[in-house]
């Protein structure tokens, strides 16, 4: 507690400002879970309004000069600290936010955050209709916006740049693209070998019908179980899948229901679990500062496929799944045993949707929806040959013909809102699960026994310990430098699923 | 549309401003019902902290000083207008509610709604534990911070004035006083020869019990046939009913609901609907200024009370409710017909709960509430000594005995936020619906025949055309005078009562 006695008095005012900054952040939190799971759809006009304004006045504290000021006495001073401390990364994102905002003018600012809200609403719209011409204007907005955007700064290798370090702060775009080749070259051959055309998800054994009623108490038996706390969290339906930390001790997840799949549900719910444990559980001692959130979308990502594959869909976590859904699922399970069930969740098959794939062939939905949004922004794709592209290399990628743009083009809610620059994080915490997992298996020996027992509170502590906790502090490679002294790479990701593949009999 | 020529070029601007602080006011809204609905009890700490971020925010606006010039410039011009115009009522009301802030410290504004939100918690978890103690503190804490705030304003009459005129803008406490101490007298023989002690709530015809689901199933049919729109509007349970207009588009009502009582849910849905309506209507024109809201908790209340009593305890509606209550409540509503129905739902009683009282002794609940009010405000009350207090009134006002704080002191919400001289708006609303309903009668003669058969289109239209359209104008008496060429009196209440408890064959 060193700074408590000799920080310069412009940190406690730092502090100040920084916890306006982010209570306004966690408002703007609340209105996209709100417009996304509450809002009447007739309130989408004025709610784009309010969302603008909202940004306005955020993007005002950003840029204040006040700041700059308080930053540029801070910074000596914050040299000389621990550069891991606490204090010395506050000043850091501080002045990286407030640098990256002061290049914004604060009507974009504005638009992108109206835009995202209409975007949203003709997103919905489109997608209930299967119809992309619905939602096309809206996606030429958000391009000609993040153009403006991107013109906001200078000196970058790739337009995508700027977009991409909104996520995934530090990345480049040129790294994307060679670790994605690089896993693409490892993921063709594990496909070749294991994909079926004609294989139902899961193997069918999820395919009921399971009524929502039955599957609601069955996924809230199972996110009892490894820790949902309903004081602390909620859960509702939502057109797509999310999480949100509205504020600490208040953290939301939503999921979509299949009546056909009850994968769908149980595999959501485990993500967004493993997203909102992330968003739960970042140090007190960070709450209302600039580092309490999650630094980066690859590191939420790490957690959130941690949870719904390299716990979800492991053996044991199987054999302690199985008797709960019976209580609740029941008979339609039929004489399925854990170690089918294992086969089953992880059987790999060619398929549409990305949130439904299985983990051999999910990444390379994502090498698509990457591909397409470089071709976008370079200009190499028009907006209305999307739906053309898109169908196409759903063949050449998975030999599978889109039957309509709700399966197809507009399944994710992403390019609804304009989260250009964001599918790749995906893959980063793919990647990035992969390269945790020896540890957390060498740190915690008994990680079998205790997930085949329901006890996962060692799995939730050492996720806690090792990323949780620190927040905003380490980006992705530092975090995992941290953590396992790797760099990131596809080689550990495609040992793991090269394992699992033998092990559930694929390979 | 002469403004659009002749108005100066600071219209424009004031407009602007405007609408990020209806933005902002609206988002403080939304806040507020996520918390009475949706929030996880322990986020009740930050949300504090983001509500009182918020109103700095908003305060900060609202005191700017480029608003006071954009005023100061307008004002000279707007004398010159008609005073009933959009424009002139723009620049008064935008500078009372300037003057007013700026009267505010910024610190104390953020207090009194981190306050309410924190009061919110403890009110709630007080009532959960039917314990006054859990809730006394935050209590204080109100009232502590009503002082300073009344401290803010000079020349007033008394303390409470300023309370009041937050929710009914140039009402007097001494004014209330006087109305309140006639009604009273006027109600004291009516309450007398026929209320009865050990009636049960509308004769017990709604005593069920009825299951939850068949409950919100009757009061989505009794909504959707009086005018309420799924694509508008919500309906969300909450601890303690209440409306919200989030935005245009976005309408949110709220109910309790007791399997022994469906009464308790079917005239909060009417009374919700009421002011959902009225924060629903008005102008679009008025879209996102300040005029673009209800002008007044009285007149709020003057339609929700409207739609519960005056509709929805009138014969012709009870004629029209019955059968579609068969549809969902079945069975156990027995051999009742409408005259019956009628009868019951006019029955007089003393009783614990304010939000179940009949029409006619409704008023003595809110003249005790008003009584507490002053006592705790000039200090002859110590907020230790409020539950006895509240049980002797029980007693002498209604004879009737207080089990627990739940039942009593703790029932209400409004204490729990802070909102204190807000009840007697309740009263000034019934009155002031039944001035307006024999000018309901006269310009829409087929009134009855219409509520009969269910269509409300026309009195919608009338509440549209004379209130809901102005939004906030004209304040209370002047729009009554408008409408009615009346001033506020109990008079015509009290001619309304007697003819309906002579109707239901109560007197």
């Amino acid at each position: 507690m060193r700074q408590l006695i000799e920080a310069p008095p412009e940190l406690a005012a730092l502090r100040g400002r920084l916890q306006e900054i982010a209570d306004l952040q966690g408002i703007v939190q609340l209105l996209r879970w709100d417009q996304a799971t509450m809002m009447p759809p007739a309130g989408a006009a004025t709610r784009a309004e309010r969302s603008a304004t909202l940004d306005r006045a955020l993007h005002e504290k950003l840029v204040s000069p006040e700041l700059g000021r308080l930053l540029e006495g801070l910074e000596p001073w914050a040299a000389g600290e621990d550069p891991d401390s606490d204090e010395a990364r506050l000043v850091w994102w501080a002045r990286r936010d407030h640098e990256k905002a002061a290049r914004v003018p604060a009507d974009l600012s504005a638009d992108l955050s109206r835009a995202a809200a209409l975007g949203q609403a003709a997103w919905l719209d489109a997608r209930d209709h299967a119809d992309f011409g619905r939602f096309s204007d809206a996606l030429e907005r958000h391009l000609e916006l993040r153009h403006r955007y991107v013109g906001c700064f200078e000196g970058v290798e790739h337009p995508y740049d700027v977009l991409l370090d909104d996520f995934e702060p530090g990345m480049r775009t040129s790294e994307v693209v060679a670790l994605l080749a690089d896993l693409r070259a490892g993921l063709a051959p594990l496909v070749s070998a294991t994909a079926q055309d004609d294989r139902p998800r899961n193997d069918g054994v999820f395919d009921g019908p399971f009524g929502v009623p039955a599957q609601r108490a069955a996924i809230e038996g199972v996110l009892a179980g490894i820790g949902f706390d309903p004081g602390v969290w909620r859960l509702d339906p939502a057109p797509h899948p999310f999480a949100s930390g509205v504020g600490r001790g208040d953290t939301r997840i939503t999921l979509r229901y299949d009546e056909h799949d009850f994968g769908m549900a149980l595999y959501s719910a485990l993500h967004e679990f493993g997203h909102g444990l992330y968003a739960a559980g970042t140090d007190p001692g960070l709450d209302r500062t600039t580092l309490d959130r999650p630094v980066s979308l690859g590191v939420h990502e790490s957690q959130s496929r941690l949870w719904e594959n390299l716990v979800g869909r492991s053996r044991p976590f199987c054999d302690w799944l199985l008797p709960k859904l019976r209580l609740t699922l029941g008979s339609r399970l039929g004489s399925l045993d854990a170690s089918g069930l294992f086969r089953a969740v992880n059987a790999v098959s060619r398929s549409l949707i990305r949130v439904e794939a299985d983990e051999t062939t999910y990444n390379l939905h994502i090498v698509m929806r990457f591909e397409l949004e470089l071709a976008l922004l370079e200009g190499e794709l028009a907006v209305a040959e999307l739906p053309d592209a898109w169908n196409a290399r759903m063949v050449s990628l998975f030999g599978v013909e889109v039957p309509d743009d709700g399966a197809g083009v507009l399944q994710d809610t992403h390019w609804g809102i304009g989260a250009i620059g964001y599918f790749a994080t995906y893959t980063l915490g793919n990647l990035m699960a992969a390269q945790l997992w020896p540890k957390v298996r060498s740190d915690l020996p008994d990680l079998d026994e205790s997930i085949a027992a329901g006890d996962f509170a060692p799995l939730r502590g050492w996720l806690g310990e090792h990323i949780h906790r620190h927040g905003r502090k380490f980006a992705l490679r530092e975090l995992l430098a941290k953590v396992t002294g790797e760099e990131l790479s596809p080689e550990p990701f495609l040992r793991y699923l090269r394992a699992k593949l033998v092990e559930s009999g694929q390979l």
